[in-house]
């Protein structure tokens, strides 16, 4: 038995359908119905489900975007840091193996060398390293509280994407936003990601932090022509003069625009695609669900 | 009504004392009692009582000092920077006024120019401009989360000190410490923190922050020659040879020691007694309970 936490938001809501489509056994808990963030409860409810594996896909994300964590700084601490260190708490107490949905956003640009981020960077999209979003900030010190958890695998994603119709999805944001912020990112197609995360428990990976993007990373510019070649849009995009210009029009705090490395994953064979053969694969069935 | 939160702790327990002395009504509450920290129990428990303020004396310390801190993150995150967030928002919804334990704990050392730090001074022992203990950082976060908060008054309090045999007082330490690290601080005599906090409110200061420390700063070494010359103890004490020297052998993480501008309390009318002053008048009281 799996039990998945946050499993009516968007991210627990695809761990739910592949591990059932899996035919796997799988709980999928929403905070509504049972309050997981209570140490008490938690462990109560683990110690009677006795899950082989737990996927925390819970978390604080702020909608429409994370400008509105700057406004509920107090929740979004508790959704990304203190509920991180309360389950790893009651699993440790209980010996369950356990994922936590992690985010590289608490990088920002490539690492000095020119390289992308590695899992032991200290961050520098953070409360410790800022400027940052509060969001960003709240992330990072989820990952300090985990630092050194027993049997956790931290899973970071990088802007969710694929074909369907949702607020969330990255490609769904490129096209509906008025104007956009040319900007170089590693981002993750939401099947391959769930897969690698997965893979990472069933594959017997050692437990610890796994960066896991498409290999390779993309500029808005890139994917909006991509856009174009496989026919899902004729818009002309506009595009902000520069981050400044972005930040005085369009967002209250700084966002994170950076490139992964995703040697980690690839030697442990839990790799995602290469992020153009992924992007143009979402593409296509985006344009294929418009003709119908 | 009053009602303190954190009632049984080292300063609720005063909190509770000093108001049901001046024959004020007050309900002092336990987290064993009722889990206030639980937005909607809180939000509850306020609507019925109706206080005409709110003391929030909660918080996590970390026993026997901010080194545990290091270990219980999530908690210490909790407790300091999400609680308080939560009673904004229940005492903002509900129009009650309320006051927060926070401390100066924040700051290290002068400002660059020699002066104390003022309550508009940016902390510079935290997150965001480190480095600095865990505990630190997270009373930062807190304050930040009550940025501009309506109707609530930030007490910052730093050592808390009396004659009284607690572990948690700041005089018995010394006299209890193998070893002492000398610094200059400023520091707060209980009665005088308590004092001033219920007096910013029952003489209508302005909500915000304010510096509650006794007027002026101590060394070490100044508070025992002071102990000496009141006859509290013939002891030779022993020095740590320098702050490096201190870590290496007795500390986990870096300690605040700092000095604060208290000219806003002054300015309002709610300042404490000058340093000497409350230090010397609570070595008296030591003596005697000594000699009894």
């Amino acid at each position: 038995m799996y039990v998945v936490l946050g499993a009516t938001g968007y991210l627990g809501s695809y761990f739910v359908n592949h591990l059932e489509s899996k035919g796997e056994e799988v709980r999928g808990l929403s905070r509504q119905e049972i309050d997981y963030t209570n140490s008490d409860e938690l462990r109560s409810l683990l110690n009677e489900i006795k899950p082989r594996f737990l996927i925390n896909a819970a978390g604080y994300t702020g909608k429409p975007n994370v400008d509105a964590c700057e406004s509920d700084k107090s929740e979004c601490l508790f959704g990304n840091a203190v509920l991180p260190g309360r389950i790893r708490a009651a699993c440790e107490e209980l010996g369950i193996p356990w994922g936590h949905v992690s985010s590289g956003c608490i990088y920002s640009a490539r690492k000095a060398n020119g390289d992308g981020w590695g899992e032991e960077d200290e961050p520098n999209f953070s409360f410790r390293n800022g400027p940052c979003s509060f969001y960003s900030g709240t992330k990072a010190l989820g990952e300090e509280v985990l630092k050194d958890a027993e049997n956790c695998y931290i899973w970071r994603l990088r802007i969710p994407f694929n074909e369907e119709s949702s607020s969330r999805n990255y490609l769904k944001k490129l096209l509906n936003y008025a104007s956009l912020l040319e900007a170089e990112n590693s981002i993750s197609h939401i099947d391959d990601y769930i897969n690698s995360c997965l893979s990472s428990f069933t594959q017997e990976c050692k437990p610890g932090i796994y960066n896991l993007t498409n290999i390779g990373s993309i500029t808005t510019r890139q994917v909006v022509e991509w856009m174009k070649e496989e026919g899902v849009t004729e818009k002309e995009f506009s595009f902000f003069n520069n981050e400044e210009d972005f930040m005085s029009k369009a967002a209250i705090t700084p966002r994170s625009n950076c490139v992964m490395d995703t040697s980690k994953a690839e030697r442990n064979g839990i790799a995602l695609r290469p992020v153009e053969e992924a992007v143009r694969d979402s593409l296509r069935k985006m344009r294929m669900q418009v003709s119908v």
